[in-house]
């Protein structure tokens, strides 16, 4: 299928470990299965939350392979194929493009991360959208790559007719503000958490890629199709009883507390891999009562 | 009066100084007075947009009075008058009290910033509160205090009778939420910036203490309106178009920027005090277009 | 006496608080007179860690005061009385110098500390040195004041009549390096931490401002020592050996833990002001092994 | 060879581009040659200045076999090849290793900067050096990584057996004596930069990595000499001397500026790879004079 403008939920997907380091593939491809009958937009793989950083290349593209042999139809497939080096993004972001990815959200480089103004930015992101097969997102997260992709940045790429949107996953609303007003207005702004969920509905945005649905993927598009229905308090309430689980998983339990919770909602979270740490059993606890508050 | 829940936008008053750094008593006066024709709920004086970490505590009362004296009925008055110092915050408020104030804003405690946790925070409000005359509402700032008030002395503290509120300047949504969720119901979340006004009115919130007030407080009330009367477009639209404006003015061009706005408003911005620099020629420039931007 | 270039130790003394929170004066004098049998070249009073952000102006005269009564001759007493607000520095500083204070070491401003930039705080120095009876050294502390004075502001400030030194109390020892190339040959830079002393004793460093030395000023001066005569490996194992005393009472322990040690040493330590917290009993043992193993 | 305690000066060495992205292997091999010249005591190839972040894994190994080619007898290789995966990260560093590297200088992984506490580094490092071939240097550059390596993880690293020492490009010298306390008697400590040469040798640092010795090599090696000479006061004076140019090329002007300078000084610079800038005229104007104030 081609890439279209998103309405709804994407799961920025795990990546389950075995005990023994290697990839769960099985456990993988049951989750998109999963994913399958829940509300969603679509999928993301080889995401933040799916530990690229630790994949080989191999591993990289058996996961975009799997995804696509397991997507329902009409689900839409972003791969998370930015890496700091030019060449080698346009490289993995074709190879993905050849396994069926619609569309590739790229991380903002970020080892040099204070040499990235504007002007690196726009050279970056410029050289990969010309070379590319499939369009272009851009994926700003500061809390990992140290790197804030400015108004005037996004103004430019904005208007590159193969960079067709962005997740912004600081959860900085007044920032989503600024890159809608900026940005051309066939650009989609998506945000990147559930955090900033309810307020982004407000201001017109109806894309998310949150680590939530990983395990909780139901009210996350509950409260959007509340929000839809101009049932704003109850989308608003329903936010809020919610907000406690992304935040534990997306900031103090990390990826560990968010595989953990999957499990625990049915799916395969699996093993983190070194140098990350599974949840222990105190966490757990944590977390269970975290759910148990939301659930009620 | 006695001070009540605010419905509305507050300004947190300039204090315009003569070029030989002395305060312009007559020209704030006469602020306060053209403020009474504004859609306004009442005045912050003494805040941190007053430069009020460079007025000795003479001035500083001698503005309380004025603002007292100049102030329509029915306006409420707040005063910033809080202090890394325990006693001498409420020293200081006291007197505040004595002339009128309604309410004081008390900044959270920040020379030790490292060491201003939970616990913290906690003693000092709760010192505090117990022995002014006067209600208190928190005042969070990160950007001048680097000190963050937790979900957890919030969920205390918001608890105490004498504790009515908060100003929260960060501009952090997803914060404003949590604020929300765990403060008790009859505390008041009020936002410190315009930058987060549109979300926070789709929240719930209703009042806001901002430096843009000093200069173009109608269209910070025309948002809230528009909201108030279920026209959520054109609420969001003019907030959009008055973004600019307040990111000037609380960021790049800061005071000197801001009291540049306000003398061209029609209100008296004057002189900034030493150690901050009032606009340069090419900064008022660049001024006049972005407020040119908004009016139109 | 009149102030001269340092060399040695000096404490930023303590204030020690009663448990109802008064100024223990006894205790303070006695602090002083004690140290009059230390091997220390003068004192700081109402600096830092004296918790003046906690004291009222009628305390901090009164401490300087009582430092100039009990004060050995011979020993400079320097004053930390600058404060946001010029006027209320010079105010303030000049009462200092009426009570016999050698030299205000005056903190960079800092409640705007985003906007303190090099032409700021050449204005501010300036305006205070210009009008104060007594000699300026300036106050770099970028933990609590979020401000880190330019190479190109010390260049200026370093060349002005009455300003003739500073504590840079950020361990950066590069910083130093810079501080020590770009100022006049006339100014005289000192550290603010014994973390930094042993390096900058080999850069030519002669003073010192140290936290420590309010309950350990003995081997912070016998580092010098050693230094002077030659004795290079012998000072830097000292130094490291008490390294992690000076790393608790100026990092993770904070003033409530400086002021146990300062008890457990013989001076009066006594309880601080809200809202700092003394130590706990957890962190009484924990600072008890520390600074046993430095004395063994 | 096999891996040896460092006495002097390592140039972490940069690729030289093509104006059209390619690798220029012969400036690269040309510049190994005549750093032959130089007094080096070996080289780091893949590091951070190398733009290895930009590098496919194919020019990262043929950069290494250029290395051994070209190096004269004694210098030691080290490879920069460490990588967020362990897995990659052992398979890349046996890769180097056949290809004659003496030691790997192994990045702290930072994609989860957040998350990399003391555990985890030792959970990484253990599982790294107990796989590879070579023996491992830890590499802390927390302007890159964000991620600060603790006290209580070199501890228990410093121990490993295949753990033989560190390169600490933080400039942060009490940081360095407390890795050189808490470390193991074996373990070596060097700095990563220039800017903290002349302290790091007073404490008994005897090893440098450093981004200016890819133009000026000499002045570094001579401060050493004159230190180990005991002539203190000469070498500190040439390591002030020299200040300006470090802090220029591994700051303000970045990369760009470093080629820039190996250029000048007869070296193959080259071009940056994109997302990198190019210095422009203005930048190189300055550089000149930067370089002429220091080599006067």
């Amino acid at each position: 299928m081609a890439y279209t403008k998103i309405h709804g939920v994407l799961p920025p997907m795990i990546t389950p470990f075995k005990e023994n380091g290697d990839v769960d593939y099985e456990g993988f491809a049951s989750n998109v299965r999963r994913f399958n009958e829940a509300p969603l937009a679509g999928y993301l793989v080889i995401g933040s939350n799916s530990e690229t950083a630790f994949l080989s290349e191999e591993e990289k593209l058996e996961l975009v392979r799997l995804t696509k042999e397991n997507a329902a139809p009409g689900r839409q497939i972003l791969v998370g194929s930015g890496l700091d080096s030019v060449r080698e993004t346009i490289r993995l972001t074709n190879a993905c493009a050849k396994l069926g990815a619609d569309a590739a959200l790229v991380l903002t480089p970020s080892y040099y991360s204070d040499a990235m103004g504007t002007k690196n930015l726009i050279r970056y992101f410029t050289e990969v959208a010309d070379n590319v097969e499939i369009p272009v997102l851009i994926y700003n997260v500061t809390k990992f790559t140290h790197v804030n992709i400015s108004a005037d940045a996004l103004a430019v790429l904005s208007r590159h007719p193969n960079i067709v949107g962005m997740k912004d996953s600081n959860g900085n609303v007044p920032q989503l503000a600024t890159e809608l007003r900026v940005a051309d207005p066939s650009f989609q702004v998506m945000t990147g958490t559930f955090g900033a969920w309810y307020p982004a509905l407000t201001m017109g945005i109806t894309g998310i890629i949150s680590a939530m649905a990983n395990c909780c993927p139901e009210p996350i598009a509950e409260v959007q199709a509340l929000y839809d229905a101009g049932r704003l308090q109850e989308a608003f309430d329903l936010y809020q009883r919610w907000f406690p689980v992304n935040a534990a998983v997306t900031g103090k339990y990390g990826i560990g507390g968010l595989k953990y919770c999957a499990d625990r909602c049915g799916y395969t979270g699996g093993f983190v891999r070194n140098p990350l740490l599974d949840s222990t059993e105190q966490e757990k606890k944590e977390l269970d009562a975290i759910l148990a508050a939301a659930q009620n």
